[in-house]
């Protein structure tokens, strides 16, 4: 399937696919990171989604376009993050099996937390060959449709809601935003925020934010093709895989820049975020604003303002990073 | 001035006042306590207030009031919490002068919060009744107006405003609360909650949660006179107080029952928000939970769906109590 499979038009669709069922997640101000920013902020609260991040908006919209016959089969995703989840929890709503492979060593809690969705574990060795060996052995053995945790279409354009409520709800506060940043790993999330926004507004201007410890989206950028992750090294746990086949293209000819931050400058980012706006978001998340506190996006002009999406909240609270 | 001086009319006209200057905080749900509580669970996310705590709309209601001359001489409180934080805001954002009578053994950390909205420290010994003398004095040399943390009639129907939107927000959610819950320490949270609801409809039950450790109002409803509070011991650090000449009648007369909790029951609750619903609140907050969790509240009949105040989230993140 080729990129311009996905349009505006398939983030309209999924909107009504999970109307009343995602929340429709609040946008939180706070002027201190305001102030900080030099400009006006709102982040997208998607820590307070179904499972804890945008993730269902994406596995539901895919879920719920399986036919009949499909879906009787199942799901199956490799993931030991918030797409395990969410797609443990969209099939448990339409009331289908859902294959979840894991590497074994996940944690116990990550196993626990897909299995209480109703999920079955599957585990297998933690490379990406075994991941992908096993969850295709899943897919022979009962018939359950593949849902790639970001490079799929449906993926895609259900993650683009979040951006469209977030102009929307922006709108209702009388301000019109200048950009949007989303965070990127294998840009499934990036991908429909663009999407969504560009489909809005051609004006609207995507950017993106990626630490520097797994940096193949800004390196891909640069090199104007793709390169692929390896070995990446971050606080930000969510971010550590390549881009998809589908995710960069778009990503190559939408996102105006890459902001790539430090680890140091996630957590003190995260720790704004928690001690200042009271939202309590993982480090995935951080790196938004990590990316807008730095010199290289404060010294853009003609940004007023900014729609950031907080990816999701999914932390061990055991072990913050203070 | 007598209880009947605070009316469900004056809870609709601080509505106005604090239009478009507090935020319309966002009401939460969260499914997995939904299922540990056994009814639908309404969480209006008032950490997420200006300040980061509800207190906001007492403060910057009771300043709106004030006369130009009266203003100009600046507001004058005794508290080292949230309510110092929430005057020293409104007081900035009126442009008059605030002064924050503090115990010397406030945290740095708290006083510098209160200097960085504006105000000017005032610090004495750690006895209320060196809060009193204090802050009296303060009032003498500056003519400043004394704003009382909670038993002033200003203060009362500004917290009651949380209580409209909440109502309003689950309406907007096709759901009719059975009742609503809110912390209580000196009671104006829970006096205007409760103006608020019974002037709403008079049907909809009202009910407080109280730390063991400092259960004065519990044991005053069930003495039937005032008992003050002395020496507290919880980790709900914002429910010390006793309650006020103001606040005492409503609570004898219109709230159905005081849940009392103990710390064990509130840390719990606090996690379970933190790491469930992803609410970063602090351990007064926790209470609503903790009491909604607790059999002497599960075995109430007629009771489907609970409207939970969660007053803040003002925590130190160095100290987290797991």
């Amino acid at each position: 399937m080729s990129e311009s499979s996905i349009r505006f038009e398939d983030v309209l669709s999924a909107v009504e696919v999970i109307r009343g069922v995602a929340h429709r997640t609040p946008v939180v101000t706070c002027r201190t990171l305001d102030d900080l920013a030099g400009r006006r902020l709102f982040f997208k609260a998607e820590n307070l989604q179904k499972v804890g991040a945008f993730k269902f908006r994406g596995a539901f919209n895919a879920v719920s376009r399986l036919s009949d016959e499909a879906a009787a089969a199942g799901v199956v995703t490799h993931s030991s993050g918030n797409h395990a989840q969410a797609l443990a929890l969209a099939a448990r709503m339409r009331g289908i099996p859902a294959f979840i492979v894991m590497p074994r060593t996940a944690s116990p809690v990550k196993q626990a937390a897909v299995r209480d969705y109703g999920a079955e574990v599957v585990l297998c060795e933690p490379t990406l060959a075994a991941r992908e060996s096993t969850a295709a052995e899943v897919q022979q053995r009962t018939g359950a449709t593949f849902i790639h945790p970001y490079d799929h279409p449906h993926i895609i354009a259900g993650q683009g809601t979040a951006t469209l409520e977030l102009v929307e709800q922006v709108d209702e506060l009388g301000v019109s935003l200048s950009a949007v940043i989303a965070p990127v790993g294998g840009g499934g999330l990036l991908s429909g925020t663009t999407i969504a926004a560009h489909g809005l507004n051609r004006g609207l201007r995507v950017f993106a934010a990626e630490p520097v410890g797994a940096d193949d989206a800004a390196r891909s950028k640069a090199a104007g093709e793709f390169v692929p992750q390896t070995s990446p090294n971050t606080i930000a746990d969510g971010l550590l895989t390549s881009l998809g086949q589908l995710t960069w293209p778009i990503i190559r000819d939408q996102v105006e820049q890459i902001i790539t931050v430090s680890d140091e400058q996630i957590v003190a980012a995260m720790r704004l975020l928690w001690e200042r706006a009271k939202l309590l978001i993982e480090p995935s998340s951080a790196v938004v604003l990590a990316a807008v506190l730095d010199d290289r996006f404060r010294e853009l002009p003609d940004i007023d303002s900014v729609g950031l999406i907080l990816s999701g909240g999914n932390v061990n609270l055991d072990k913050l990073p203070w």
